[in-house]
């Protein structure tokens, strides 16, 4: 099982191509080819099935997932600010302007240090593997070194990824040993890391692509934002950047720029395709249609929201206007790792959300926003294909023309917390169990365009 | 390390006898009886530490939990329904009322066969011991056979516990499939178990205690209300039920009773000292101090609450008021079973309390509650000393004339999710960095009343 590039997988599992839909499959045929991609997905009863069974195991092709193991597809994580992971469950107990001064900032400075860097990233790509993120998208630092060496990591490694050179030069919000020293040092660096990327002789299939990332608004000048914008556009490049998030920093751009942060960036020209904006809680309707026309998306990150926003993102409501959005962990924002923590924070805070948390309050009037639940099968939707999505990538989904990006879940794994009851519950109600239940020693396998890259084929 | 009665460990790690304050200790001598109950604990210098270090090495009874292992208090887990494990993670999208009546009675019904509830009870057991929940109040089934059952793999299997038969006779709210014949068949079940249980030849010092269980309210006759509370009087036994949990549940003891929950239980004499009071979220401050009174003692169960109270228990509140207060998981109500997260939701749920969830009100707008932040220190409290206090036991704390029940948390474990940043965090961010990341495979070792009950002794 460590390579399934040439060979077809004979496997049971589910993924939500749709968002609100779980397609449960079982030993189902996913024929993968020699660069990763799926070719073709064939169910038993289908027409082809018998012949293409036939075919991959007279062509010694066949491989079985053992008994009981069920296939998911990867996570696509949206928002993990890569040097921050050793800060992961601390800091949590202050507001963000006071979470970036006195703890971040310091810690993110530190990755001028390229040892400290190494045993950092490459600590947290390991881990990401293997709590099953098959697609990252992260920030990096300002510094070079170490972001280069990020991005390197991924490839070696084989997570697919977007790395992003920090960019923040204001002077009025960086402080003065972490901060691009001009404009053009940040525009050289963000270049300088776009063509490190572009030009990796390892980088197949551009596994790992360059993102152009303005920390916030508050970071940077608005010479810087419309440069990065103009050099996101000069390069085709995705760009990421977070977008209402606080309270504070949501007021910061109306005071600044007079307009708001939707509204801001996109004037800079950094709403663009495949855009992220991590959060996005204090988005107005018009400020969503703005992002939806762009084919920008929006990274939902519930557990760092509860901790740096003070609210809930209308996420049902941005559905609803048809905006792409996946999920992120926000790491260190969020304190977990795990997108199946994403997706379990996904569901509960759109609960406390729509019904709100205030018992002081009649029942009616602890919350404003009627039926905006989520249930795990939006959540799951968004936690893979949804993500992918909103990148423009073809992951997520197990189906012809995606990369076979997936995780082997072992519900008997020694130490894991998984327990199914097939007398008991069957088809989704298995996903909605491993959804809530599952941690990181139930993920056995993972895989990213067919290869191997975290966990021990053989089944303990 | 299998068996420490009558041993001196010499261990690291955090505990907190005090609500709020964490206290860490480095290289402490633990000293346990013969019964498992703590000795004395000395640490490096303090006078009589060089004395105790030597008696204990010339005797033979030194014991050093390995190198970068950190010991904490066993959890006390106060709400926990056994029967509804199977259900764990499934069902959350419905309110409590059609929730008991579609998913929950069919399911506990089913513990009339006793395979059943050996395959399910076992499981459970297990799993909440290597959870490291070393102490467990358990509401049980209306299955005299089940009920023994479950008392029976807590003394077998060594866990600290409650357990109860559910009484519930009201065929108002009660299915005719599973409901009790009548109050006295319910009584005759309830003083059966207590018979069982306290007359079992290998209850050693009581570690498994009968507890009497209304369901709740809605779920029994006044006249068995009556008379379990004279039941539990005579036979000076704990007692359980669920409390003001939802706004319909709530509602409904006003409108049979014509008062509160609270006010209804204690004049039917089931608010003793040691009485665990599930949830609590509807609590008026009247309520509280009749509680305070009584020296009953309310488990918080965050989880839960998201799906089924529609608001977050005001657990500041309760704090300021001098109640007792420990944690539950609530299982399958919450969709976990590691009190790891009952500590996390608990200071999640405070903050969404504090600052509500609303983005489309004004930032003051969203919550009515100020300061009623929970931090990780007060969690941690809760899920160890706090809960033992509750139920008035002597657990959750490395102190003389407590149980030795603790576990050792391994950050390194295989398929563990802690990471520990020693150059960059100490003190009690280790705890907090612990409190959030741990998962299942950090619990390396449990012991109850010192004695190993889970966990494999030899370090991988
Ligand atoms: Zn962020
Ligand atoms: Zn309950």
């Amino acid at each position: 099982m460590n390579n399934l590039r040439g060979k077809t997988l004979r496997a049971s599992g589910f993924h939500a191509p749709v968002c609100g839909e779980v397609d449960s499959f079982a030993d189902s045929l996913i024929a993968i080819d020699e660069n990763g991609v799926i070719e073709a997905v064939h169910r038993p009863g289908e027409p082809d099935y018998d012949k293409a069974l036939r075919a991959a195991t007279d062509g010694g092709a066949l491989v079985d997932l053992p008994d009981g193991a069920i296939l998911l597809p990867g996570f696509v994580d949206l928002h993990i600010h890569a040097p921050q992971y050793p800060q992961l469950g601390n800091a949590l107990d202050v507001p963000l302007e006071v979470w970036l001064q006195s703890h971040t900032f310091p810690l993110e400075a530190r990755y001028a240090d390229l040892a400290f860097a190494r045993r950092s990233y490459t600590v947290l790509v390991d881990d990401l593997l293997a709590s099953g993120t098959t697609t990252a998208v992260y920030y990096g630092t300002i510094h070079d070194e170490a972001n280069r060496l990020l991005a390197d990591l991924c490839i070696e490694k084989g997570q697919r990824a977007f790395v992003g050179k920090v960019a923040m030069d204001n002077p009025a919000e960086c402080p003065d040993y972490y901060r691009d020293k001009s404009v053009d040092a940040a525009l050289k660096a963000t270049a300088g890391l776009i063509e490190h990327i572009r030009g990796h002789p390892d980088n197949e299939d551009s596994l790992v692509r360059p993102i152009v990332t303005p920390r916030f608004i508050p970071s940077c000048t608005d010479d810087l934002l419309a440069e990065l914008g103009a050099l996101a556009k000069d390069h085709d490049c995705h760009t990421q950047t977070h977008c209402s998030e606080s309270d504070w920093e949501h007021g910061y751009v109306i005071d600044r720029h007079g307009m708001s942060d939707t509204e801001s960036l996109d004037r800079f020209g950094l709403l663009r395709a495949g855009t992220v904006l991590a959060h996005g809680n204090f988005l107005s309707a018009s400020d969503m249609e703005v992002i939806e026309v762009r084919q920008s998306a929006v990274a939902h990150c519930p557990l760092s929201n509860i901790y740096f926003s003070d609210a809930v993102f209308p996420l049902k409501a941005a559905l609803r206007k048809g905006l792409r959005v996946g999920l992120g962990t926000d790491i260190s924002g969020g304190p977990s790792a795990s997108m199946f923590d994403s997706v379990r924070s996904t569901v509960s805070s759109a609960r406390q959300l729509e019904r709100g948390t205030d018992p002081s309050l009649g029942r009616d009037e602890r919350s404003t926003q009627g039926d905006v639940r989520i249930d795990f099968r939006e959540a799951f939707h968004l936690a893979t294909a949804g993500g992918g999505a909103a990148v423009g990538l073809p992951v997520g989904a197990f189906a012809p023309g995606f990369q076979f990006d997936a995780i082997m879940i072992d519900p008997e794994a020694v130490s894991g917390t998984i327990r199914l009851w097939p007398d008991l519950y069957e088809g989704d109600q298995v996903l909605q169990t491993i959804l809530f239940t599952a941690s990181r020693a139930n993920i056995a396998l993972v895989w990213v365009g067919g290869q191997h890259r975290s966990g021990t084929p053989d089944r303990q």
